[in-house]
């Protein structure tokens, strides 16, 4: 068991969104993006280390639930996150997560924290983390096509990692393009809002896809895409749900992140399940090229993959020690005999005495 | 989204083990297993309206940890569970769990649960009701061998649901044995310590085994099985896990929970993969036989299933109305508009200027 933190045998840490709020504007966002994005790559330096898995996702009509494992052996995560596009017809967030890390060797959890932020955190952190080594060397104007809960956090990532300054947004909803403006006007960005995805992507180096529709749309057609651009594809995460044109990607070098996740989910559904594709922590580790010359088009087909919540959730828990931004869950059992559960957690005084299990269904009214 | 209970929008309610012991005490540990086996009962006939998959599961040399979801439409479960067998010798449960109910039209989680004491009050629940259409009627004596963390709770399940009253014990620890004795004497047990395994199921019409080693060991050879008895296989539950000895297996009719994860996992991994075993559901739901002569061996090898989660958890939170027996989690993000999540969450006027990634990474000391 590590004991990083001070807690008593039953207490897990648990960390939620007031606190996550606080850790983040106590660190700075954009310290606290920069060093999560230094903690995925750490992590996808040693991708062959982990145990891999497609995330397990239960499709709805109206969205899907996931849950998404990953262990180095020593430390085990899991998100459970939810992507429910018409959520936020009802005043709901289109993407809620939490999420857990444990002890490998003793299997007990040592952290529980909301993923929701941290989820938009992360897909940053690691959108920024595969453009730095993918786009032309100095990219300064990144288009947004769609603005909503993650563009803000897309854009300061850019900016933090890249140098990002100039901002060309655009959105079907021109409210959800004034509060992204809004939002990152203050942080110096130089923003243009735009009339349609063309226009936005016309000048921009990089280009951010992160729409919420789930189905297959075309965001970006083959002919709004200049040589040497390159594509951050984050909306596009589940079967039946794609924002670019094929024809882009036929023509252009693909980056994923697990193959095995991403033909089913990502913008390369469209494609045979054979089109050549690079995994990013290969590029990052020097194993092969990423970008071979400046007019190449580059895609990052980012679907998310457990590696980088379980460094988002290893990076949170190591910040705890300095920043003790958590509450104490009453999570475990910890009788003094471990054998004893029954008498540790049974009080026989208080129990009543037997009576037939359907009068016991009766008096609780199934 | 489901209003059961009196919440704030950014609140989901937190079952912890104080919380736990407390309403299963109110409610009384045989009501409490009672009413859980008929829930679980009750969604065990509606089996085929279940997303069913086998637990994704994570080993390592010291043991496993589980991901366990399902979803029937409407509510979505999962529990995560490890299986520890050394974590007694460092004063460790062999299993912790806990748990989440989500909706899934929204995708929003609506309960978190500990699950360390509700997986042994399931499993109970479980292996009772299973028992109850499996066993010779008017079984009144029981064997346990292993009497562990989970024992008591086996015992009182099979008290409540089937009127079991005497009960032979055996375990490897004796001082297992006499906790396990001291703690079911209050209850109105009549108790029989036993030197072997062989000495324990003399005479018993059921045997239920539940030991915690991780290794393919006979607890029970075939020449211990009387005609008739009915085994309640419980502790073989993963892979390279099992307690019965294959000569028992080819002689009984066999019932199982979800024949794709015993087959992994249950002491069927020693028999051919098409070796025939029978559903629990379809018994329960009178399509098929269960038990069709007194002199028949029946096995209910059960290495516990989602549904059977989903159901505990859907309990739980029903009982919450009436027993207010949780905590507040602040795990939800609710910004007053859905798209505006970096808003609501982030500060800007406590924000740093920008510095390079490297300064942060400096900083924070990674």
């Amino acid at each position: 068991m590590d004991a990083l933190l001070p807690l008593k045998p039953n207490e897990v840490p648990f960390v939620g969104m007031a606190h996550m709020r606080e850790l983040v504007n106590t660190i700075g966002i954009e310290f606290f993006i920069s060093a999560l994005a230094q903690a995925i790559e750490a992590d996808f330096l040693r991708w062959p280390s982990f145990d891999k898995t497609a995330r397990v996702a239960a499709h709805s009509p109206d969205g899907v639930i996931e849950l998404m494992p990953t262990s180095d052996g020593h430390q085990y995560a899991f998100k459970y996150v939810n992507g429910h596009p018409q959520n936020t017809f009802q005043g709901l967030q289109t993407v809620t997560a939490f999420g857990a890390l444990a002890d490998v060797k003793s299997g007990y959890p040592i952290l529980l924290s909301e993923m929701t932020m941290l989820t938009a955190l992360r897909t940053a952190a690691t959108s920024a983390m595969a453009a730095r080594i993918l786009a032309r060397s100095g990219a300064s104007c990144m288009a947004i096509i769609g603005n909503g809960a993650q563009s803000e956090f897309q854009a300061i990532a850019f900016k933090a990692l890249l140098g990002i300054s100039k901002l060309r947004l655009y959105d079907v909803d021109p409210a959800a393009t004034q509060k992204c403006r809004a939002n990152l006007i203050p942080l110096g960005f130089e923003i243009e809002c735009c009339e349609s995805a063309s226009a936005a992507v016309a000048g921009a180096q990089i280009i951010t896809t992160i729409t919420a529709d789930k189905q297959l749309a075309t965001i970006l057609s083959d002919d709004m895409i200049a040589p040497g651009v390159h594509i951050n594809a984050v909306g596009g995460d589940c079967p039946g749900k794609t924002e670019l044109a094929k024809a882009i990607l036929e023509r252009a070098s693909i980056f994923v992140e697990y193959p095995q996740q991403t033909r089913i989910e990502g913008e390369i559904q469209q494609l045979d399940p054979d089109h050549p594709v690079t995994e990013l922590w290969q590029v990052l580790a020097g194993l092969v090229c990423g970008r071979t010359e400046a007019g190449e088009v580059t895609v990052f087909d980012s679907v998310g993959f457990a590696i980088e919540d379980y460094a988002a959730l290893r990076f949170v828990y190591t910040q705890l020690a300095q920043h003790p931004l958590y509450d104490r869950l009453d999570l475990i059992a910890s009788p003094s005999n471990p054998k004893n559960l029954f008498g540790a957690m049974v009080a026989p005084a208080q129990m009543r005495p037997p009576e037939s299990a359907q009068l016991a269904v009766e008096m609780l009214g199934l």
